[in-house]
């Protein structure tokens, strides 16, 4: 199947790009971005363009950050396309119902994707917990913004989620994992004095369940998820990549993270259906609304 | 039909009382407060001692702050009762949803009120909207919180809404009277600096809507929405209460708000169903999320 991939940052380039070339699936028929492009692959610096010229082009993949992804998201649909979005789906909720509908309405496959979900150990972990009590649950997701997103001041802009970028993909696994959904209690949200979005997160959940975000971790990075049940311990390492139960490592599936992607968007668009699961996103606009604000020091990359 | 009113402060005392009272279906058989009581009425001063005492009375009205309303809308739901809850239905969205599905594994009735969409002018104004060209549109939503709020700190903690506590009663009305959705494209919020929300938020949707919400309105109070079509201008004032047509009044139904709240419950429970539209709620959220954040002079009641 060809694809066209849109907003040729880093994130296309060091996931989608490899994914899709080493996918027999999947073709990437041509890209489209302001300034990014991919060796030996057309270029289009516009969506209109490419719409226009590649007709044979069934799919549309977006990578751009989450404000401007709502305007190619509808023109591809629109021109008929099938759509899948990185995560977050966009800048807000009430887009993404639109895109829901519009999809719907088509006949075409909207895939919200959540790299994390697809991890090693996350489906393990949901089919383990599914009849397990759990007593307590806590996220630690520490990272560098300055490794992750060098430069990338539209993190700090509004819309750019600052440490729920990261802290969604965490969500979108404890959303993925637990057998009963939970909600917001209340939360403590660090802004930078000089910045429109946090720089870091604590999250407390019905069920005793927290989340530690922070964007400010140099040296080792820490993405993981401890749960306590009836039944013992169960944990999350490296992003969801490794599970341990009682301590003992679990062997995972053999895919990675945007392969599988890939493959599940492949089995969409044959079966006719869209996946649009909001919840990690409902989370974060549900922080953002009833989180308190703190003011921290100023951030500069 | 009995019904218990939990959360005996203005919003129960100056609207919920009254509608009860001059209804022919309804009975105000107990109230849950620490501190209010309505004369004349049973008194109980927390929900579990209500539950207990009365399970004659079938249906709950929850007219609390949003943050504390969860736990008493949980606890009414596991004791069989149906609930209505007062705008906003919840701090968070995800609570909201857990709501849902805890009323509909039930068989109970769950309605989550706004009390502008009963307002006289709104069902005629979504009547005649339906098949028009809308090419502008815009809410300007300014009062006095001093006057509506008076000495009410909660508003402007975390999950309190601030101006979005009117403001939503805004959208509440758009989002009933527009043909077609809208989202938000971006936002400032005005954050006085000894405040967690925002005292005035000046929002901007697709298809050139617009609001402006300003909580520091003395002397004469505004609440209007201007819309331009290609069947010339319609406008609402009071609140909804007061449509014009091309300038000239339309005559609106006979029913006050509230009163007609309690009506839509009686049909709602009679029927078996739910009503629960969170449009307007996502709405704030998104504004909380995508908002440019401005921080001005402090406030004090």
């Amino acid at each position: 199947m060809k694809v066209a991939l849109a907003g040729i940052g880093k994130i296309a380039l060091d996931q989608h790009v490899p994914s899709i070339a080493a996918s027999p699936d999947w073709e990437l028929a041509c890209t489209v971005s302001r300034s990014g492009r991919v060796d030996g692959v057309e270029a289009f610096a516009d969506l209109p363009a490419m719409l226009e010229a590649r007709p044979d082009v069934p799919v549309v993949s977006l990578c751009m950050p989450p404000v401007p992804r709502y305007a190619y998201a509808e023109a591809a649909l629109l021109a008929g396309r099938h759509v899948m979005l990185e995560k977050p789906p966009g800048a807000t909720l009430a887009e993404v119902h639109a895109l829901q509908t519009l999809a719907a309405a088509r006949g075409l496959t909207l895939f919200a994707t959540w790299h994390s979900r697809m991890a090693k150990g996350v489906p393990g972990a949901k089919a383990w917990l599914a009849d397990k009590t759990i007593t307590r649950a806590h996220i630690t997701w520490r990272e560098d913004v300055r490794k992750w997103h060098p430069g990338q001041d539209w993190v700090f802009e509004p819309g750019g989620m600052g440490v729920f970028d990261p802290g969604i993909n965490a969500l979108s696994i404890l959303t993925e994992i637990l057998p009963r959904p939970v909600h917001l209690t209340g939360a403590e949200l660090e802004f930078p004095e000089n910045r429109q979005t946090p720089i870091a997160a604590r999250l407390q959940f019905t069920g005793a369940v927290s989340a530690d975000f922070d964007w400010r971790q140099e040296g080792p990075q820490t993405w993981d998820i401890d749960i306590e049940t009836d039944a013992g311990p169960l944990a999350l390492r490296h992003g969801g990549n490794l599970l341990l139960i009682d301590g003992e490592p679990v062997e995972g599936g053999p895919e990675a993270e945007y392969p599988a992607l890939y493959a599940r968007m492949t089995e969409l668009v044959s079966a006719g259906r869209s996946e649009v699961d909001l919840a990690p996103m409902v989370h974060v606009a549900d922080a953002m609304t009833l989180g308190r604000r703190i003011v921290t020091d100023p951030f500069d990359f």
